[in-house]
């Protein structure tokens, strides 16, 4: 009863406020990775080029390198004469030098030769002979060609830091010739889970009233696609002194701790105070203004974040994905956060809601309708036919059929 | 010559018409995986429940497991009394049998007892003695638990085939004890590069008119990110016979194999040249209408679809996301394309674009307005640059300053 009377002292909070709110400062620390294991990876500092890039003045077009000024007043009618001398090789120094009046024949990719100042384009001139062109259309400086430091200057940030890096980031720190980098370590996530009902995942045959834990397996894959490295930390009965141990083990390696809690009154209220005994400064809140997943607990102990999930399957990845992995990527040194894949939708039935409270209703899309879907908490299957969900906001008395909504699309 | 005149039997594609029209038949084969090696793998076949799921009544709320008909007609003022007989515990084969105008306590999660068929919460109940409880509401049958086979039936399908597992799958999954499931291989996507002038990105020093291959760093990512397994078949030059040798040994193992041609018309036609002498049916198009990337050939050779991006980095990475990634999630067998998340913004200046030819344009985006990023094709900075990309439609003659546009982001 103790722990049932402590919880009072904890006021349920918005989810805005814990997303606001709720900030540990826990972060990983800085490894150095290879470039191709990159993706994804949030750099820890700013990558700066070394040199420019692409280093050297580049055709961007095939035809004639030559200095703009000799091709001024050239047209079609009254076209310009320029001395070919040679061609710039692919991939090497240009062996030939442009003179006044001359042109060097040029291929996309190829360095400009000194002393040219632009590229005109084949289609643009003629041959007048072995060693004339015929330019058709003047060309200005600076036309058909990349300056050398035009992709990058000495110095620019090439990858900045906390922002996961995509495939082209990759290819850019490639181009630069980065081998390594500075990256944030991926945040280790122990996990636990607590029922007395729950055997593991890998259990063939099921006793009476038993269930597989299905809740950390999901959870697992939520925390990769957060960035993190799950680790299992086991099932535990729903008993306090057990629990107790339990989650100070797992915290001593974690950069996160996350509790998917018994689904009972009294399992979740022996994982209240479980977590309350493993240290300061301790619950931050026992409590979120959210449908489903109102006995979720945030809380910081030693430094480690501690995520006290509700008992039910659903509840809990509700909860994990909403509030839980946003810690995670932070942990894990991200300062954007990603952007989420939406779709517009009309809403196919009313739906209720009281108002301060955060619901969160799955949706199966029919066409350009999104079609809620009930059913229990502990219900998987609401999620698994779901395409996505929405979110009916805390001000929010509810959504009457017919209206615009966005709905976040599961991928 | 030849392949310059070759390259006129080949019309230039629409986009649409290229993924509609091109689809080669190539599929991976089927391995059998572990389950928490799932996320985002493509199930090779419907998986079906076995057994029924949760596989017995449980009780959704605290409370006492009843016969609905024993409580109708309670009310606060004029409460049923029951006779509470033991309890249902968590995780156990229901030891107490419920009796006509009896009650079992039980808490959420745990079994509903024989015969009972609802359970009442024990908010709406009191405590009357030892053995008596106050019921003061009715319950209807069914209230207050979920049935044995309520989240799956036997038979049910749990996860479809063609499309990629999401976490709370694997969740649902490891709910029916499903350890290993066939999956479709991963696509093996063989990358040559092909360019005189292109060096390792792992060299160090460069030598004057050398770049490094950064189009090979980033499609390896793009091929991950679109479930493939990228093997690098390494850098040709501009020549004929070396790229015919390189392509047809790496087509020998691949599922896919892509190569970026070198950025010369006359690198081009080598790569298009060495792609016709690969195999039939061979060339499906030689072009697209898209800017950037017309000069991207697409084709299947002895049953491996072939992918000739552009020369220009930028260019090759636009086609690859564009047209190159749905071949590969095709092969590794996803029959549903994902989402992309995008965002509504306001376009900051006009888009002139040409009608019959979809333009790709690179924006980044300032609060809600989406800013076009122009430069040469070759530059990778402004593909660092952007928070995503638009699509100027084929049928568009350009946008205007204002309009809005749905901006697809990069993550």
């Amino acid at each position: 009863m103790a722990a049932r009377q402590g919880r009072e002292f904890f006021a349920v909070r918005r989810v805005s406020e814990a997303l606001e709110g709720f900030r540990p400062a826990r972060r990983t620390g800085v490894e150095r990775i290879p470039l191709e294991q990159g993706l994804g990876r949030v750099p820890a500092e700013a990558i700066e080029a070394g040199a420019p890039l692409p280093g050297f003045a580049r055709a961007t077009v095939d035809g004639y390198a030559v200095r703009a000024a000799d091709t001024y007043g050239a047209s079609e009618g009254m076209p310009t004469y320029l001395e070919l001398s040679g061609e710039s090789a692919m991939g090497q120094e240009p062996e030939v030098e442009l003179r006044p009046g001359g042109a060097v024949a040029i291929a996309t990719g190829a360095p400009v030769p000194p002393r040219a100042d632009a590229v005109v384009k084949v289609e643009h001139t003629n041959a007048a002979s072995e060693e004339l062109i015929e330019v058709l259309r003047p060309v200005a400086p600076g036309e058909g060609l990349v300056r050398a430091d035009e992709d990058a200057a000495p110095g620019a940030v090439l990858a900045r830091p906390g922002r996961p890096l995509r495939a082209h980031d990759l290819g850019m720190l490639a181009a630069a010739g980065v081998t390594t980098l500075p990256a944030c370590a991926r945040p280790t996530v122990a996990i636990a889970s607590t029922g007395d009902e729950l055997v593991p995942a890998t259990t063939a045959d099921l006793g009476a009233g038993q269930v597989r834990d299905a809740t950390a397996t999901a959870l697992s894959a939520l925390v990769h696609e957060a960035g993190g490295v799950p680790v299992f930390a086991g099932i535990v009965p729903d008993d306090l002194d057990a629990l107790t141990g339990t989650l100070r083990a797992a915290l001593a390696g974690a950069d996160v701790l996350v509790v998917s809690a018994g689904s009972s009154v009294g399992a979740r209220d022996a994982t209240a105070a479980a977590v309350a005994a493993l240290g300061e400064p301790g619950i931050w809140c026992h409590g979120l203004a959210l449908r489903p997943g109102k006995p979720t607990i945030l809380a910081e102990c030693e430094g480690v974040p501690v995520i006290g999930l509700p008992g039910n399957p659903r509840s809990a990845l509700v909860v994990f994905r909403l509030v839980g992995m946003p810690i995670v990527r932070a942990v894990g040194g991200w300062s954007e956060p990603p952007v989420e894949p939406t779709v517009r939708a009309r809403l196919a039935r009313d739906l209720p809601s009281s108002t301060g409270r955060l619901d969160i209703v799955q949706v199966e899309l029919d066409g350009d309708e999104a079609v809620p879907l009930f059913g229990s908490s502990s219900l998987l299957s609401v999620l698994t036919a779901a395409d996505g969900y929405l979110v009916v906001p805390e001000a929010a008395t509810g959504l009457a059929a017919g209206s615009e909504v966005e709905v976040r699309l599961y991928r």
